[in-house]
């Protein structure tokens, strides 16, 4: 991850990576498909913890509160800012990490749209409901991983929650 | 674009495409950078004539509204539902196409809420507002290429801003 931030993705190689992380390049495969893996190997386990929480949420929820439980079930597991930040860091300065990290968050979006079906929500409202969280996620994620903001991420995500209810109301 | 039907767009040539518009490859590179250009040519002219609306808004106009306006500017100009349901079927069918889609309307977002910014509208609210936007634009736009939908697009564009509102109200 450093070793990204120092030299840029593009030109960081497996065995790059594999040397100072003090390990063989067969080590690095055991445990990444590859060299983006490292960067993206969470998106699995992140969209699950949403997805989770958001099929928990009580039935009587309204579907926003329910993609609400799902933003603070991701707040809690990104809990390491300092990480966040280098691979931010990392991900802005590659067009082709960019281009993952869009596909990983319209992946996202996705699974929390069908979610919202499964418990009831109607098109387009489970469409839009998911599309106003993720923008909520983006939006509290980039602030947090702002050196200059030193609010928790979970308080982010329902300030800015709030923050977008008040831009779009009538 | 009928040939990219027919055929996938990933097994489509210039060649083929050149051939089926009757015209010759250098012809058709004359016109377009490449083939993804065909599909991806009015990108440039869509993101103007919505941040081109949007400027334009009055200035007392909350910013939704002035995103609004964008939208409404954006779905006056894709008049033509037949070509956008083809050129979409196009898209969903390749993985290629679909990032570059996703990367447009990341983009697209960034240019609105830099707009918006440009109107003295702080952050995040114009990240919000420009999120919000784009989420109201990709869902009405599925809405209206959906051919059990005989709507139009601004109409499609107003309601699902309402219900959005609705959505995501407290």
């Amino acid at each position: 991850m450093e070793l990204y931030g120092q030299r840029g993705y593009d030109r960081t190689t497996v065995a790059e990576i594999a040397e100072r992380a003090g390990v063989t390049e067969r080590t690095f495969f055991r445990h990444f498909a590859d060299k983006r893996e490292v960067l993206f190997g969470g998106s699995h386990r992140l969209q699950d913890l949403m997805v989770g929480a958001l099929t928990k949420a009580p039935g009587a929820a309204a579907p926003i509160d329910a993609v609400g439980a799902a933003l603070q079930a991701s707040a809690a597991a990104l809990n390491d800012r300092e990480f966040s930040r280098q691979r931010q860091a990392i991900v802005t300065a590659s067009e082709e990490l960019r281009e993952r990290e869009l596909i990983k968050m319209a992946t996202l979006t996705s699974a929390i749209a069908e979610a919202l079906r499964r418990r009831g929500v109607k098109e387009p409202t489970a469409s839009l409901t998911a599309e106003a969280g993720i923008a909520v996620f983006r939006v509290a994620f980039a602030r947090w991983v702002d050196s200059a903001n030193r609010k928790e991420l979970g308080e982010l995500m329902g300030e800015s929650l709030d923050q977008l209810r008040v831009a779009i109301s009538a």
